[in-house]
């Protein structure tokens, strides 16, 4: 079933926090480590030092043609040379949320070229969405990259030129974790 | 904020329950009352015989067009003589998740025209929807109408048009629950 997954800030985990900084807006506490785990028991553990959940279920805006494309070049997380990670959590204006599905879907495609820009760096930087919004969170998306380190200066160009789209002035806040991970993945089947 | 609602089956509501019936799939318990409440407070009541969370929150297929017709013609909830309801939780299958979202699109209103069957029932059938599916809760709608008894019958008109559809061939599950108001609102501002 689809359901809720969370994002720890712990004494310890799978990813190992490298940096927290804010992009706009209130930036989140500093922390060690990365946890991910199941929303519920995620929200419910009270040592962690902040807690964000999101669900990853189904795309919102891309067309059938865009999801082949995707099928056809992306990668599944949880490579073994993708050491590399950001957690990067993003809210969105009221503005952009009164906006129509097809004023949105205008403004992510046909001006910013949202999903355009996301498939010029894959397979390399491997993606995966979660939403926020319906769960009562304080960011609207929690967007997770992977990457290997040779593919680190092609991820900060995505980040640049995702942010210099119409799209992202409608982002009011924006906070960019990187983490490096401490072990060898056993399984991402629950990912 | 935006936050999930949660509708509580009790012993005591504003709403009292007449009937719960099953269209598609396994119906829910008898209870006597709904009490309509925020989510994470209806969640952890241990008295409720069930609960089921949404949250309404931005439209998701929508144009600007259809937007403006319907802010033209419907009319809030919790108006006076509107005391009929129905809560409509309904299921859909993984086949209809796995769609893009400009296939979903097509079906719901080229083929299905979800939006313009609703249209044919304003003002008289007030309409909200709450989504389900992001929270892991086992339905993926709750849709609350609400209509006068004069209206009753252009009620059940407008469910089965929307029942005879090409979209409704992708509702796994669907529980109808009629209820009647048992005082007059103080307030819906909080809904």
């Amino acid at each position: 079933m689809i359901a809720p997954t969370a994002f720890c800030a712990a004494g310890a985990g799978e990813w190992q926090i490298e940096t927290i900084r804010s992009i706009l807006g209130p930036t989140l506490p500093a922390a060690g480590f990365l946890k991910i785990t199941d929303g519920d028991a995620g929200k419910n553990e009270q040592s962690n030092l902040w807690t964000l959940r999101g669900t990853a279920g189904h795309a919102r805006y891309v067309t059938r043609s865009e999801t082949n494309q995707l099928l056809e070049r992306q990668e599944a997380l949880g490579r073994k040379g993708a050491t590399c990670a950001a957690l990067i959590p993003i809210r969105k204006s009221e503005t952009w949320w009164t906006l129509a599905q097809d004023e949105r879907r205008s403004i992510m495609e046909e001006k910013s070229r949202h999903f355009g820009i996301g498939m010029d760096y894959l397979p390399a930087v491997a993606r995966k969405l979660y939403h926020s919004r319906d769960l009562g969170e304080p960011f609207d998306f929690l967007t997770w990259f992977e990457f290997s380190p040779d593919s680190a200066s092609a991820f900060e160009e995505l980040l640049g030129r995702l942010r210099a789209t119409e799209e992202w002035q409608y982002v009011e806040r924006e906070v960019e974790i990187r983490l490096t991970r401490t072990m060898i993945p056993q399984s991402t089947a629950d990912r």
